[in-house]
């Protein structure tokens, strides 16, 4: 037969945006190997520039980039580095977005409306993107957004060992801040067999139509409330509900969310809330100054780190998990 | 200069599908069209033959179908509808599906499961749909599967106005049936401005981890409960809402929901459960042998040609809802 | 250099879908591995739904399914599978269809037609499909339709081995039961080294423009009459074909051909005819109650399971049928 | 409402390759429109260079190419002003070919063959081409290699209307070169209410397997025999026909076929054949040193001119033929 | 016939992002149209929000954005703004970006790069962009980026026009202030009939390989010098180049470019240069602070206002340019 | 685990188009390995047919071709060789163009051109092509034409290499040929470390504007001139300027040009000139009757043999030109 053959080796290499390279470091030093040398700047009118600094040629390549702000820049950060991946003949490139950017843009809330959720889908694939992989979707339909396979983890083991660790969960109480996260709670109260409870914020029926009141829904009095969410922002919502719960008798109150986007006033709410604990993990990165006593980050890098091996290895993402995704 | 010149009229054209030609029919009728004459049939070994029987060059064809079961088959004749039209020159084509197929197919719930509601909207793009048009979407978020504009229609104004009409609000509590509908039941107690409960499935938090209970949250007592959701299917969930309300001292109890897909055990149920009234629209046909007494059957056609007549004027589909989408 | 490396295995896996498990079981134990176990199931409203119950990331995926009636329920079906193939992370699939659905539709026949066998392989495309393998093409066209692999198979030699053992070629002759089938029986007479007959069906020219004759053009007197075709749907052409080769004196009447369709009258009118064997290959199922004692059903499984075998080997499909495609 | 509305005429222009500009002209005359004024050359390596020297923005583009040798030549030609159009911002362009490139590789006849004729309708596609219109494609499967509306005319009612007033068609029989022709003498046959006969060349079964015999299958003795076909290229085969009908005692032998390929020695064949009279259509030039005394020549320009004029005017193209496509 | 007809009219409608609205209000005041009022706005996590707030349902959109820093905060503003447009139906859909986002990285200077200016091109179609308008871009072959019609503008005219007004050109010598920029030069010096001088910076060949030289060719001594690029973006090279000049002896040194990049240390090198004049014009945005005495900035808006105007009339942009492009 | 596992090995497969195939061949031999046996030729009425001669499935493909006139002879047979490979299953395809044909046309000069650089790219892309090599794209930009990998390999350092052995260097002076090519000139001087000159074509300023000069910048006077340019067309522009470099006292005059095109009067005129000798390699092949004495012709085979390695086994092609792209 004409031609040459040659064993053919598949070759893991690991890509960090400059948005937060310490999970990146993280992830790469757990997994036993080290971020590919990179080159990557912004020039004086702020475009990006970046380049590899070693051949990438027939890698299983994949870009860790954190989505914090400044959002726009990390994803065309990410965007141009995909691009040079596949340029260069990269194998397979797999986008890792801990958090999902725009994600809360995941339909027409009103006419004339973007869907950003499906439009940054569309901007990796372009780019150069065979697969994603991100943890807990703000709405687990964004695994559609994306024509590829999508690697959909879930940080709630990790958020949950961590409050059974330390909690009586005998007397804890799951809340729901509002109607929209429901079924997280549900999740949460079924893993740590606890109660439910729910926060209802909606006009009061009785009174003429513009009062908005906090409705506490299920036993809080006396035990001690897990508020839980996918992301803390801007605070107001859960530390609105926190006042709620404290009023309703709650013997404590403790938050666990997996994104820590802790935006404009989110440090100051938080910090003057009466939350005992707000647990989070470091899918973004929270620099020094918006750090505070009561707040405790898990790592995410051993999820990550897992996950990529699952995926080079061609093992199960999902076994991670008991099959769910 | 070169060439020939002529005035550039737009021409709109309307199709239906075999699956519920009734409501295509009001649709037309509503507007003053007809439907445009096409054989279509199903070939000895199953296949779809369609052919439309005048010329469709130059079109703005809306190509109406209902996705009742066997759902497959009008998906398909669908498709091959949307194909026949691209290869005869039709200048655009928009899918008019009021009941999207494979909606709660929108992500995966477990590993190794398709997004068949991402698959659906891919099939209609490959075959040459430019538009969607569809009513109350299971996730809003289905929107975003779609390459295209999609107009995404509500029939909570036609379901409300009847409701209104026939009933007294200020003794109604509008009922979520599981935590997954509580938007939904919020838009309507905005709506009716009426009270709110909620019916939480969940294990017993003080007994062993196997029973589920119907947890009923808020004031049913002495009044007349709505129950609302998206569709009804086997019925199973929203019959056990009602017995829960029912056994907390519901004065009446009565259901709204948009698709009323109303299969296998549905009728029976329905039939044999405490609904004073069971209000839905004809986004799927209802065949006569599925319907009873207590069954209200409102027409989604004139939403449908008010919405087609829009697209067709390039007026504001959202104007219809007050700039909503 | 930066990274792991690893051997990049290959792994073949095989996938059956609901309409003829039998066959792909076939298959699969002739390469000695197991059909991958999946849940698929219809939900009360008809929807289809599908789960692979083992990891997939990685493999080389093989999807069979046997497009009998209903064929879009089937099609359906192998979509979904190969959506959910994709999105675990299938390192290539190949749909395997031994008999291409919609293959008559494969041009417009009149203005205004869909061309339904491109649309079939645009879906398997947009699915996820890589590749296609199928037997008998009704238009070996139809290989131009998919961009990408085709493995055109061959039934011929199956079916011609079987005739040549059991009947004596030399009192033979192959007949075309239409004019458009002429060049199949051209095969199978270069390949059984016999004469040819040709079955013509026109209006009769010396008569006015009304009656059609089935003209028998070549020597039948005497001899044993092989009707060839690439299906047998409703069987009427073929037994039409039987009476006028019977009429002509014909000694003797059988019939081969690769796809056994078999839908509506087929059954009823094979029994009736003057065929003393009608052979086909289980391209399709054929349910008990459709079958008769004159009925051979030859394997088509073993040649699938080879042509799997090279395709997976990167071997030469074409070699088994030398060189042809 | 804000912006300014203009009323959106439609504008026809006609470009023209380089390959046999007088059938574009032609085109244009029936129309009462010019050719749009092309600056098209090759440059001294033999590149070509194209430019339309008058604006073509928001045109209804027709771009006429004939594919004669060097058919390569011509394809890249009108690529490239199919191109020059897109970027040109045409509205829409059609691709005119009345002549179908390497419409015969239209299937792998063995493995490792291209399939040239689907290669070329994705070229079209790739550099702009919204729409096809071509005459008699070889396969009408060819229509399903385009990803969009395929205008197929029919040169048969050109040539069959010429042949009825010439010829006394009561003694006349349509012939078919070969096996793979019958489907289109039959449609001859049943225009012109003639008998039909078929040539077929296949091995003797009484010799042993070498030898390869004209056999001639229905009554052509003293008759008319037209012999059909869509293309004469080198004249091989419809030259041995005609031998083969005049030894079986035809009267008078004539052909007709609607593409003038006749490459290579065709013009030295059919000049030295018994035919009486050979009748193509102008679907390629026939430069005059090919052209001969018994060859006749119907332009298929006006049957293109209608076709682009209901094209254009979103009239019905199939109209032309009886609603046939 | 079946349907309803309507004249078809087609709706200019002009769209601004927020990076530079006082450019596409001037644009919009000289077209005598209004900006569509439009919502935009980032969110406290830095997301960008856009809404219309009429209905753009069938329009002609011109989505006007200056890509000054920070750009990729401007470049994903436009895509979602493009994004929302494509999915409220509008018809058409042109990106205006006077200054092309990273038109610098159009190729690999080395190994592993991205093209971004390539990426840019795919984001903006893949968003839902049908054309492209754009002046000056930093090398022509950006037009072939972009899959689909770029009307290229050239802002020479504007600038040339005003030199000329201001400046005797018989004692005037254009000068490229690098070898890059030769043909821009070329193209000033052939319109103003100047003569024409190049610097070219390299090494010495005389000195051993590192110091880089300001060589001035050509004749310069007593001329005003009038040093042309298509941007300035740290003004380092140029303002080297004035230096050049000075020193071989120029009697005055003026500046014209296209974009006025001026960032990081331009406006302080400017400020301290030997030009009398530095001349651009207002495809970006200078904020008072960047804006210096010698500074003369001339608008662009008219350009594009009439560019506009022609795409929107289907007129000939070339034509503003003497057929150039 | 269900399925069947093998080591998964790479096979490296050369192929050849006819236009060039002796540079193809050295290639081969340089690898070590054969070109695969290929069936090509041209119809009597010019078609290409293709068919390989082995079973290429599972191949890493790399399919060489030189463009040179009948350019687009050669351009279609690559196409038709690449649809061939991908329906035969080759798991890459790499099209080899050592010199790329349409490279000039790669942008708009003037309006309604297309733009045949990028439009060559997208064909490539439509039959099946997933990396492209080519040696000295005209314009760098042109990578950014094709999405994805291009290898673009440098003949510099051949050409270099050779002129550093036979000349002295130090007494020579790398001459532009226009304003165009300065950058490679410039590339040059820095790897000679020699003198730098200019030609300038222009009109004469102190003369009527008609009159093209050629103005030489630089010190040229009793030097050994060396002009450089990627490719020699018809000679002209080259052979202007050396007539130009001897009137101002040029010792010597020699060339060197990666792609020897030499089409039209581009012998004679080189025949005719000062140039004491000139160099190129063989992107293109050059007939006999088109060499002359003073040509010398160095080997790109040895380059493409190692580039082709590099791709084949991951490594880094830049490396071979210290990291430049």
């Amino acid at each position: 037969m004409t031609g040459v053959k040659r064993p053919n080796d598949k070759h893991l290499m690991l890509f960090s945006g400059r948005a937060y390279p310490e999970l990146a470091g993280e992830v790469a030093e757990l997994m036993g190997v080290e971020i590919v040398p990179t080159r990557a700047l912004n020039y004086a009118n702020s475009e990006i520039y970046v380049r590899f600094e070693e051949s990438v040629r027939g890698s299983d390549a994949f870009v860790i980039q954190s989505h914090a702000a400044p959002v726009n820049e990390w994803v065309m950060e990410q965007l141009i580095m995909v691009d040079a991946l596949k340029r260069a003949s990269a194998k397979r490139i797999t986008v890792v977005a801990p958090f999902y950017p725009y994600a809360r843009q995941d339909k027409k809330h009103a006419g004339r409306e973007p869907i950003s959720a499906r439009l940054i889908a569309d901007l990796f694939k372009t780019a150069g993107a065979n697969r994603l992989m991100s943890v807990d979707l703000h709405a687990a339909q964004i695994q559609g957004f994306f024509d590829g396979p999508v690697d959909h983890l879930w940080a709630l083991p990790v958020l949950a060992d961590y409050v059974v660790d330390k909690y009586d969960t005998s007397e804890m109480t799951v809340v729901s801040p509002d109607a929209g996260r429901v079924r997280l709670a549900d999740m949460w109260s079924d893993r740590l067999n606890t109660r439910l409870a729910i926060i209802h914020k909606r006009r009061d029926p009785n009174v003429a139509n513009t009062v908005a009141v906090h409705e506490v829904v299920g036993d809080v009095r006396g035990r001690v409330c897990l508020l839980v969410d996918d992301m803390i922002d801007t605070a107001g919502t859960i530390c609105q509900a926190a006042e709620a719960l404290v009023a309703r008798g709650a013997k404590k109150v403790i938050a666990a969310a997996t994104h820590p986007v802790l935006s404009g006033p989110a440090i100051e709410r938080l910090s003057a809330s009466a939350f005992e604990e707000v647990i989070v993990t470091n899918t973004l990165p929270i620099p020094p100054e918006r750090r505070f006593d009561r707040l405790t980050v898990l790592s995410i890098g051993p999820l990550i780190a897992r996950a990529i091996h699952e995926v080079f290895e061609d093992g199960s993402v999902t076994s991670l998990f008991n099959g769910q995704s």
